[in-house]
């Protein structure tokens, strides 16, 4: 059996990009950390080192820059797009590339025209992989992650399966504590993407707050449901979250009841819990989820 | 000439404390990382191995999370005060004692009784030092990281010294970011911490953004200045800013143009300055800036 | 078109466990951060919050911690093994499981019998994947990461594709430096996964010193199919390397030439290459690669 | 009473500089990141936005690698001095100088002359002050940090001070872990920097495997005294280490025994001792410990 060249890929990661519109005296703001990634007939530059089909890295990055003054920068969605279908439509080689784009946001300093502080934990986040072997069709996936959100009450955990190595008390009343990673997959294009990315965040949030929680699992769930149901251009919501655990201490060492008011936010282990919620009979994703090999 | 020990301290460091108040249906959290540390006779322990003056930073960390509950957890400025008097007090072969703490905020979610996400990427902080040796004042030190500002514009940088290494080109418009971390040293108690700690936080930003800055020097000293002009019961104030170094990308090997637009962020080096800013007069500060040895 | 449960899995992960070996005076050490993960009939709990079959992550972690005693912790990719047997045997709602191991390294201080000090930075890996509805195989697959190594010498890039953003200059001597995160798929058991780890290892970089590099690609391939050239119970393997990129810094400025000896080591942006090295006929790898969603 | 400026200081944090020597063929290789700051006369800076005596830290990285060039690195309290007595001797408004150091080490890949790998988590440090209103003298405190040792027996911590709050079980037999951070202070300079560093890192490594602990106070007191005892020309030494705990695991509910094997390795909170051993009549230290305000 022969030994051969499987799957590969390569690019520029991470590119810090802060767009500024100037056109007026209120300035805007797009800062972003911008990943490329290409595929295609990259063979010989692995079995014989011959580079002549490989678009250096460094051109990558300076596409990137270029981009944000022959384009423009607007929504990650669209900025991703417009990269993505560059290298496959214009770079000979390239058959399939993928760009990934982080977003901070920032908030102006007491409405100041030109002066901004950061904005939140949260990142903003879009995946666009285009596979020009597969129709051409872009694949987008936007998402959030780092959004840190926490409930003192209204969270419960009990009923659960036990086997020999179980310790663990059932509770009532605990902290639900954890950073949600989210992305969701994108059918078409939705009238604007800032929009719709707003509405999700919003919806994610509200099902976290109004949800009386039986475990992370079933959270988790009514959030991508809620999505789903009230966006139809989303074809698949994929959610993982840590269970930041908050153990109430035992203070009865030194005569004082603890009734769910001391805790402390432990750092590792902690539990994973990750779901996706799907739209029955919506067409194969491709490599949309996954950077692969 | 002989070899002897020197100044040490010993405590527990990052215990990190949730507190819920939950006396109504509308909760109230604060978010706490507390770290300890005490001075006093603790020769012994050096020298001989013996711990019978030495309290376990295990007690240590108990006390931090019992005194959450005997004493409540108000804004962190008291809560380390209470700890700090009580290590002093209580304990007798303890002479001085710091408790250094980080507080994290949060938001509700949609004004929720009891969920919230977090705001922001800034934390504040109080160190409190507490040198029995010294009268037994007590020093408290308010302040904050991680407040990340940027100016896109209103900051210049020209007519500095030039050297025989000198290649930096003036300007009269660029980026000027930095990720402030500011500290300052109370006279005395303020009528309320929080409100006092607000109102710091607002004449920062404001001069960050209301002053056009010929340098990051002048807009640390316009910041420190105004706040000591607005708190009298401040004695001196620290700040430390990295320059965060946005460069313009040159656009013109694409026949591009770029009018201050387009930036690349970069990650290092960068530059730093530090300043500070005393009230006259102001009596001396023992350690109360500094963790010591 | 209906909304429902797509992918799941839950686990607890990073569970810091130190196995110390004592029953002489020679101790032994080996020091694991373990992450486990399950799959199975837990659609109840996302739907309904019925947690009647789910094992807490709770009970995960003590099982991570009881088998070191019950099982003893050998190899890393054993220990992994026995953990992912347990969960899919002795769990019934349990149909699949991961169990991802990184290993740190210590070395002996000056041959003492229980005084250790970490060696190196590098990592190593493990993640077993265990599907009980894919006939109960096993897949094993091995790996290191953080494997940080530089040649000053001995690597070139040129005769490479231009485009229009195309301004990197060709160069015939450069600094390659990169942070190795590898991974490989055994088809069966070695005789010793200790002994198949070292010789990988080992292969790895033999081959990043030797090899002439025209190219990261170039040197990726070299480098995996050395391993399979050598392991013929290895049927894949996956390599991915940021290129960390050293500018030499133009000193033209101060009247001081350059060859090749003072260098700027860059964070960001850096390149990323990945490939893999197959064997060709060897089975589907099923899950083995990836977490899932 | 009137607001002025306080002490102030500015510089250039983080060069990473990689300095590759390639007379021959065997190449050798020194990468370090360097950090320099100034003080000065740069009231006008602040208080007037006058930049007219202020030095670019663009000048101040310029420099950095200029140096490595017309000065070469060699180790790094050398190349320190010279950094930091350029500054003051050269630049008229600068009065006193900080250089900052870490150095990564490397090791050939099999006695390769021109393959590296990186050696060990630990970081070699250099801290250079030059105060030209001190008379000119220069404080040389060499360090290390990040050097991670671990005793799985040999260690106890019994006999301690209890109040209201201690829960703690006494022990004779614990895993001692900690992750050292010491600096030590030169009165003049020894022979060879590298010969002196290599002599007290292995003096710390020896005492920390040999000395019986009854406390990590006594670990630490016996490392410096060995220091000090055979190195006339240190003046003090400071040491900090965290007391990485290592909890012995309850496998009882799983009727299991667990006489010192299996260990959950926590991460906060964490105790820290500090402790300083000192020659007596060493001449005072000035800003050589602190960076300042």
């Amino acid at each position: 059996m022969g030994i051969v060249l499987g799957p590969n890929q390569y690019g520029k990661a991470e590119n810090r990009l802060v767009r500024i519109y100037r056109d007026g005296p209120r300035h805007e703001i797009r800062d972003l950390n911008v990943s490329t990634s290409l595929r295609g007939d990259f063979a010989d530059a692995h079995l014989a080192g011959d580079q002549s089909a490989v678009l250096p890295t460094d051109t990558q990055r300076n596409t990137v820059f270029a981009f944000a003054k022959e384009h423009g920068v607007g929504p990650i969605e669209d900025y991703g797009l417009t990269l993505a279908r560059h290298f496959v439509a214009d770079v000979e080689p390239v058959h399939g590339a993928r760009v990934e784009i982080e977003e901070y946001a920032w908030d102006r300093i007491d409405d100041h025209d030109h002066a901004f502080v950061r904005r939140g934990q949260e990142i903003r986040t879009v995946a666009v992989t285009l596979d020009g072997d597969d129709g051409g069709r872009a694949y987008v996936v936007s998402g959030l992650k780092d959004l840190t959100v926490l409930k003192s009450t209204g969270s419960e955990f009990r009923g659960f399966l036990h086997d020999r190595y179980t310790t663990l008390a059932e509770t009532t009343d605990r902290i639900l504590a954890t950073s949600l990673e989210v992305r969701w997959l994108h059918i078409g294009e939705p009238e604007a993407w800032d929009v719709s990315y707003a509405s999700v965040r919003g919806l994610l949030l509200d099902r976290f707050a109004q949800v009386h929680s039986k475990a992370l699992q079933q959270t988790l769930w009514e959030m991508g449901k809620a999505v789903l149901e009230a966006h139809a251009g989303i074809a698949e919501i994929r959610l993982t979250a840590p269970n930041k655990h908050h153990f109430a201490v035992d203070l009865a060492p030194f005569e004082l009841d603890n009734p769910n008011e001391v805790f402390f936010a432990a750092d590792r282990p902690y539990g994973v819990i990750s779901a996706s919620v799907v739209r029955e009979g919506a067409q194969e994703a491709g490599l949309a989820w996954s950077a692969g090999a």
